[in-house]
């Protein structure tokens, strides 16, 4: 007898938004079978089954999806693994489509409509998530959409005091990361950045050598850890066009990028020095890589969502545990009607679960 | 009987590269006859014939194209356009692959070794180039590679007395421009760049309102001029990611770029407002689209190359007559010996022809 495989976790997010939908989705189409692992989702127990009536009435599902629900009083300390682990073997025996880790909202959930009475509830799931992730209960988290601004108006805060800023901060703090990489990955390629979301006039000033070689060491940490490659295959891109050819068009490949790609060279990493971004992302070099480095966000995005839109993946490299996310919003104007698709929230499991099974503790 | 179709002009550029090499490849395949136009080319005649037969001893042709030389003392001030155009009839009739112009090097060619006593030579080939296209006698210019170093070594000028920087430099003052944009095209897309080959640092400085307007204003005109497109549609491309999302990450969308589109909209242009290029990039948006316009090199010319490298063109928009250009340079290590691809020259010879004939000016 094979060893149980651990579950993935799917926090479903807001509840005001498609969260659950997309959950729900999955679940009565049968899909979440598809991983040969527990799915285990947060959300409240009472809005779940309200939205999948209101799907049922949409026609969107057939019937309710058979979850099985645990109730006791779920939060980030108390909460009993062992109960959950055994009671999430008898569902996989019943073949019940999933284990709803019931976290009650403070007031009723509306389609559509945002009320910061449950941005706890939200926060709670992350706490919960991480909790379960870092004690390598699940094998993965799969994070549905929040609404950021909810949290901030109901003055929820990270850990360090400071306004709360986004899943992957939070998961940070509570980690005690220093830094994470945002990766996006499709069927098409993997595409990290070493810087994400900032002003284009922010970019060049943010290309330190001490971000691109930490930016380097987690992607290589985490294709060896996360995704069992021994040796990844990386190529990188410039700063500037044509990787600043040779100066003509800009320094910083010369005085900072390619002196930390060379230290790793060095170390035997099988990585690039600075390319062109507008030659590395063809099929001839694509072919040998596991994993491209991009400068900065309109680098590296456009050409991969152009091979993969509803596919990609959102991954943060650099936590101690696998965190996938879907790609999308809350879509608070499809909430219960069936608008919503469940394509990103496969795609997010999908490579959840492909990564628990390469990871090196499954 | 119909009237006569203008010829194409492929400028072969630096003798001692493949310029030469991909126009003999296309004859001797026949495929200069695909355009139903007269093919001119500009180079040394008995350059010319010696790399035939480089090329016939490496084995890559089986004989010698058939062409016709005009041999009469060729150069930009007394071209004698009637002789070119009356054999260029007769050659048709007499099924060679092509018109040579011949435009002597002042020293014997050696595949890969560049000579700067033959530089003015490439330059003659341009200036006969524009001449002929100026003029209307030419259809297009399809211009082959040239060494820039080689131009500049050599001392050669253009005409505001600046040192030799380019192919579009050139073309742009002999014809009075002040302002041309550079577009990429392939099956997949067409992307216009607002700036090109700047580091990225002094991007943001660059993205001005009148650079934004001059551009599309350009992009708009070329569109309807050259490629017969009354009503284009165009989607235009923030400058920051997500196109600075309302000025959380970037106000230039907001300051600069917007106004000058919404000038457009407002004339009853059918142009976007800056959109995020991770989300423009896609099926859904590039499938009601006939030009992108992208603010910088790698935010446009990655997703587009990823999409058909061999068979992107180089366009320059703006100039008073139809210029595509060859997407390699010299590789001057593959000329002689068979190593190099035509598909480029193919591709923008079929560009040129496509627009000569959606042309306001067949």
């Amino acid at each position: 007898m094979t060893e149980e495989k651990r579950p993935l976790l799917i926090t479903t997010g807001e509840p005001a938004g498609i969260g659950m939908d997309v959950a729900l989705g999955l679940a009565a189409e049968g899909k979440l079978q598809d991983f040969a692992r527990p799915i285990w989702v947060t959300a409240d127990a009472k809005a779940m089954q309200t939205r999948a009536e209101e799907l049922i009435a949409a026609g969107v599902l057939k019937s309710t999806p058979s979850w099985h629900t645990i109730n006791t009083d779920i939060n980030a300390d108390n909460f009993d693994v062992n109960l959950v682990a055994q009671i999430s073997q008898q569902s996989i025996e019943a073949d019940r489509a999933f284990i709803l880790l019931n976290i009650p909202c403070a007031a009723p959930v509306v389609c559509g409509q945002i009320n910061i009475a449950n941005s706890a509830m939200v926060a709670q799931q992350l706490d919960i998530a991480h909790k379960l992730a870092i004690n390598n209960t699940v094998a993965a988290i799969v994070t549905g959409p929040l609404q950021k601004s909810a949290l901030i108006d109901a003055g929820i805060k990270l850990l360090d005091g400071t306004m709360f800023s986004g899943h992957t901060e939070f998961f940070m703090q509570q980690s005690g990361c220093e830094k994470v990489v945002m990766m996006l990955a499709n069927q098409a390629m993997k595409v990290a950045l070493v810087t994400t979301h900032l002003p284009l006039k922010d970019i060049p000033a943010a290309i330190t050598a001490d971000n691109v070689r930490q930016t380097v060491q987690i992607v290589i940490d985490d294709m060896r850890e996360k995704f069992g490659l021994a040796q990844p295959r990386i190529l990188v891109c410039g700063l500037n066009p044509h990787a600043g050819e040779g100066g003509h068009l800009g320094m910083e490949e010369i005085e900072i990028i390619n002196p930390v790609l060379n230290e790793f060279i060095n170390m035997g990493v099988n990585i690039s020095e600075a390319m062109p971004a507008d030659t590395l992302f063809t099929t001839r070099h694509l072919a040998n890589c596991d994993a491209v480095i991009a400068m900065y966000h309109d680098q590296g995005l456009p050409v991969l969502k152009s091979h993969g839109f509803g596919d990609t993946v959102n991954l943060t490299l650099g936590l101690p545990y696998i965190r996938t996310s879907v790609d999308h919003g809350t879509a608070l104007d499809l909430a219960g009607n069936g608008g919503a698709s469940a394509t990103s929230l496969y795609q997010a499991l999908n490579m959840a679960n492909e990564m628990a099974d390469k990871s090196l503790t499954h």
